[in-house]
């Protein structure tokens, strides 16, 4: 009788512990289950350099705005784990961004980064807004794939470099928040 | 001796707590852990009202059919809490969305809320299929971050009015049902 | 005071299920909650039959590589339970896809499952990198609605056959390791 109750209580209080996840701060105070920070080079087709560039617009800006609006451009950029763009790349980002703003530089994220190294396979698929003007910026990761199966996390961008039109570099802070 | 079996019990209870929330329905029954309303207006670009305009379009759409096939605009539109197109946005909405079906009206969309006001600082990542011939649709909520750090839930879109070529509204019905 | 002691020392093993389930591998030596295969079948418009073609190109290939970079198609294709193009579909897929390597072809996904028959109603969302080499690769299963209310998994794609530049056909494994 004793034991029963215990177990009704303490049932009670395991099933109880989703919502103790879904309410809030308890892993915002908590610390990554897994964390990396890689670099992102962006090299956009110029029309001639097609051994060096890893990017192509595919949709011509409008004119709505003097800022981009709605240039669309397809990547299969390089990550690496310094700031070097020659560096070997511990991963590819494969996606696409667009500029999405009428009156300052504001871009849209989806893509997927594919490992394929002795340290790391699999997949990590982010979605987001990249806030241009913000020191940082956070997009979510939504999923994953391989060593990085069903993940979860946040990853937080920060421009790095950008060199005219043809050449920018971000920092991504890849945090991991649900691992299996 | 009886701790430990106390406690080898109440482990098994609190790791089975996973199955428990994966077996169906659990969270079905129960009410969003946050939710909110939100009008969604969509002023398209038409060449000339680019003080009004607040998406363009960036594909043309192609010969499939007559129901705008393929046809592509990126977004950076207001939401408000109420149906007035001038009331003052509490967030933006920043993505891009096309139509997609030969022989009827039928969208996908993508895109991020963002809030940045007293209330609220974050974002919520958005995905989904918009069935416009349904009365209601779902799409998902797949990450968040800032004060909607992690979450997922559901999006309801309902049509709210449809003028012309160059505006509508959405009611977005934001339900999270994983909150941190 | 005793059952005090008890109640911290079992609320600590609830809270701490979460890490428990943050640690690795638990889920991936699990079998799935749901899982299924269908075909994917992708007509693509050739200008003329657009009675029996389900998407159409958007965006050209540029000239980045000879692997049409940066070419997007949207799609609203059937799936069906086996690999006859002409098979009752039980589901539609809707979204796009678009090339992105200048040296292989490769191609990034991001999608609708549409379930709108007796067994299913219902959605799934889905996004990640198509790497075609591979005999097989994994998408994420981002968010569901309906009857797939908040779902996550994996979907693993094999391509079934290529015809020509009008036709192919995709087998989907699709893997819910988190179901309501």
């Amino acid at each position: 009788m004793r034991g029963e109750t215990y177990f009704i209580l303490f049932l009670g209080i395991a099933v109880a512990s989703h919502s103790a996840l879904a309410s809030k701060k308890l892993l915002k105070e908590q610390s990554p289950c897994k964390s990396f920070v890689l670099y992102y080079h962006d090299t956009l087709f110029n029309g001639t350099d097609a051994v060096n560039a890893t990017s192509a617009m595919v949709a011509n800006k409008t004119s709505l705005g003097d800022f981009n609006f709605g240039m669309l451009v397809v990547f299969d950029d390089p990550m690496t784990t310094d700031n070097h763009l020659l560096s070997p790349p511990v991963a590819r980002a494969q996606g696409f961004y667009f500029y999405d703003k009428k009156n300052e530089y504001n871009a849209w994220f989806a893509y997927t980064l594919v490992f394929n190294s002795s340290e790391h396979k699999g997949t990590l698929n982010i979605m987001g807004a990249d806030l241009m003007p913000e020191k940082t910026r956070d997009l979510s990761v939504v999923g994953g794939t391989g060593d990085f199966f069903m993940a979860r996390g946040i990853v937080t961008l920060q421009t790095d470099t950008l060199q005219g039109d043809f050449y920018f570099r971000l920092k991504m802070d890849i945090k991991l928040y649900e691992c299996y």
